[in-house]
């Protein structure tokens, strides 16, 4: 496949030729609905119905915690081939940064998650009697944590969770069983079994709705993902492809324009574990042009 | 290999042809025997042993969860391929829509299903003490819950479900690992962990028993089903097979009648994650003549 | 591969032949340890250890049910390949009756299973306290169930367990995906969480140990078992070699002597799901010469 | 591939030919991030926050007991293939015995997951409110029990785990599904479901920071894990290649020199399950001149 590196081509503009197309809404209609399913069942295990009675049992945090882990395991097994899965604009963050895919996208990607948070509470609202709603979908720092240690909680688990998705979803390993969608699943779980207290209290992090609320719970998980997603592609695990190819793309042939660069796509093995849906590979090639969009735009 | 779509073939007929073989009844018993135990077990699950006792600890809803949601994992893994494991009305009405079993025989099926809850119930009652029976078997909307929210639960619910068994069962898809009746277990667990009150309310949502007593038990969800099935099938995974042959089944040739039309068995990769057995695919042939039943007996 | 059906081979001694060799002690230690460690994993759990305080918490049933299942999940991973990771005497029972295993090996699988639960429960003594060692070991049918509803209770629990350990290594079924042990040991796990008082009193059905003191968890487990692996390899999944080789076995030939049949291996699908081992697989034929045993002698 | 086994080839000098790589000091670095994060998680999860409750409920053991299988699940997800995902000193001496790694890098091993330990708990003292920290990082043998029989606890405990990984990354095996991690992460987690109130004295074994305060911490879990090792690799499961490039490493030439030894690498299979990383196949060649070192030393 060819990917023509003319002047003419502005890296937004290439990102939204591939925006207009069928399957990208299909993908970005996928997040919606995850997302909303996703916040539906997880912040619905968080109510507390026996609230009303004297001396209520303390929350169920293996309940909570399952939920949640069980939930995005579900989503990812659903939505892993249609939109990636990502659910989570941290995880979003992180593909934009490696490559993965191109900012423009990234954005309704975003909007998506949000929009589709935002639906599932409040269809939860709808359904939940008055007289148990309480604190619902509304959080805050537990009493006992500062701002700076409960960003850096949420920095470890994000970073955690970006990790293993990194590492599930890897093209390059054949030594992977079993399925990718329990395996970022229990990775959200073990961060909501990790410190309970901390858990109820950052519990919502990764539910953008929360994020409009604090800035707290957005910059905590994206630093977290950039930080694993960085650690994981250009340290642990570099792809040769992308680290040739990037070479190739700077460089300039004899008439000192950037020339065509030939990319074959990454094979994708089949039966091999890969959330990334195949579209996401698609996008590898605008988001090239897109991180060379300076470059580009300045020929 | 060849479907004669000749006029003399009522539908009914075709359908019934299916019926009378030995591979159609030992999937009907399955389905009887996985309802059984599948009841049986998660309705067990649900008995307060401690009724008598004052200060009786809470239902322990982990408990209940779990079990719900790994007995459906079992059964899936013990019958998908004998019946495809579906054990719950609202799957058995997903299937139909989407041309994977013909009418006829889901009525066997749906039959089979209250047959084996009704059998599991009994069991269960006759081994359980009288002290401890209860509300065994008998199910309310929570009292804060009105009608319409129960039905919009169960309608989120069983979408979930049957989304998850589509997107698990797809045989277009080549990212999938893990076991599939696990990952449909998970699915049924989420909706027993979420808003555990509810829960408790509607944990019998999908029991075929309960369905005798109220007819909302029914209808939400068997329209979560099949608005699931429609939107994997029809917006978000169309199989172009599909399209194709529905567009020959309605090609008259240059006489006017409706011509034969070659098909061929959608290969199954071996290995691949499939609990609609290979009598559902063989269902499918059937299925077309099903729906398209007024148009031939029009001829 | 050559089996002789000559009058000189009774079939005791054809069996003794496969059991002295290494492989073999290899599969029976392997019983032996494997059911040393789930015995005292397993009986662990069940131990209160609040026993001397007031207001002791009831015991946790979620803990005592996954203690149990993850622990046949993990000696199934462990042993799988080695003795086919029985475990259970009904298990190794309902492998016999079908063929799997020969009669004369299946005397030592299981007096190695009541030697390994007799160490598994004398190590637990040695390291519990004596003021929380109560009751450990003894299990008493629960004061609300007749002896014949424990029978039936187990019946179904060990049914459902054989079933699914048939399902998982039908070495004919291509649509698994996942862990066979997971699978197994999940289906152990729904017994204990199904009716959790019931369990509390069966719990220790699959014990050899207090087989010793009951005859009753000796019959309703092996009645489930051989029923579940009676109605899966005949009725559900009859497989049409074995019902081949059956009829070959018994043609005379023109001499009237029973000839010498050919039989080729069933071919292992390397990656495919089978936790009956390579081992058991060699068992097949001397099975066959164990159940014909009788005409063999009379020739 | 040709080891040469010549005279002037010290084994230290071998084994840090490979340790000045950069795979590793990935593998050394990924070590000590993945037991940081462990001992982050699981250690979290042991807090009691209701400490200054009057009646705070007791700890949930099922909450502990998940999150230590389900974190060591998610770290050999995440860094099997970079490190193989040991974080335990026991299973790194097993690695050592069975000449899956040389003595030099081992040591490297498990000063990185002693350090990762010591972060881990650093960070979590760090964000723990001071009213909550309690015995945090503090484990006592349990009152009722004596340092021998916490020792066999251990050592039973470690066992299990070691063998359960021996059997999961033997690749030999071809009857195995789904995750390596999960199955490992779920022998970890039986371990802490036994006996709850042992587990709570000695959950932290597995925690090298804990090892510096108590031998027995030590001594316990690694005589477990030679244990299970020599047991699985030469009684159990002997790989025949190793036998025999064993007795030909010892095999002098004609001039009564040892002679160069032809190996060839044990193939890997793509798809195959295994968590020791391609990086400790090539150690096996190191770790042989290592333990034949003394031999080559004195030609």
């Amino acid at each position: 496949m060819t990917i023509c590196l003319a002047a003419n081509h502005f890296s937004i503009m290439v990102a939204f030729k591939g925006i207009w197309t069928k399957d990208f809404w299909r993908a970005v209609s996928g997040e919606y609905l995850a997302s909303l399913i996703f916040v539906l069942l997880g912040l619905g295990s968080t109510i507390n119905w026996a609230v009303g009675q004297e001396k209520p049992p303390p929350a169920d945090l293996v309940l909570i915690s399952l939920c949640f882990g069980l939930s995005i395991a579900t989503m990812v097994q659903c939505f892993g081939h249609i939109s990636g899965g990502h659910i989570n604009p941290a995880v979003t963050a992180a593909m934009v940064v490696t490559g993965k895919l191109s900012l423009a996208k990234a954005v309704f990607y975003v909007v998506a998650q949000c929009l589709g948070a935002i639906t599932g509470s409040g269809i939860l609202y709808l359904v939940t009697p008055a007289a148990v709603r309480g604190s619902l979908g509304v959080t805050t720092v537990n009493a006992g944590l500062s701002v700076g240690h409960g960003l850096l909680v949420e920095l470890l688990i994000t970073f955690e969770l970006v990790f293993t998705v990194f590492a599930t979803c890897d093209p390059k390993r054949t030594d992977l069983g079993g399925s990718a969608g329990l395996a970022i699943g229990f990775a959200v779980a073990i961060g909501h079994l990790f410190a309970p207290e901390m858990a109820v209290s950052i519990r919502l992090a990764e539910l953008p709705l929360v994020c409009f609320l604090w800035q707290v719970y957005w910059v905590g998980p994206i630093l977290g993902g950039l930080l694993a997603a960085g650690l994981y592609e250009y340290l642990y695990c570099p792809d040769p492809d992308v680290k040739k190819r990037l070479k190739e793309v700077f460089q300039k042939d004899s008439a000192g324009r950037y020339r065509e660069v030939e990319t074959e796509d990454i094979p994708i093995k089949p039966g091999s574990i890969r959330t990334i849906s195949t579209l996401e590979q698609a996008e590898k090639k605008d988001a090239f042009l897109d991180t060379t969009g300076e470059v580009l735009s300045s020929v």
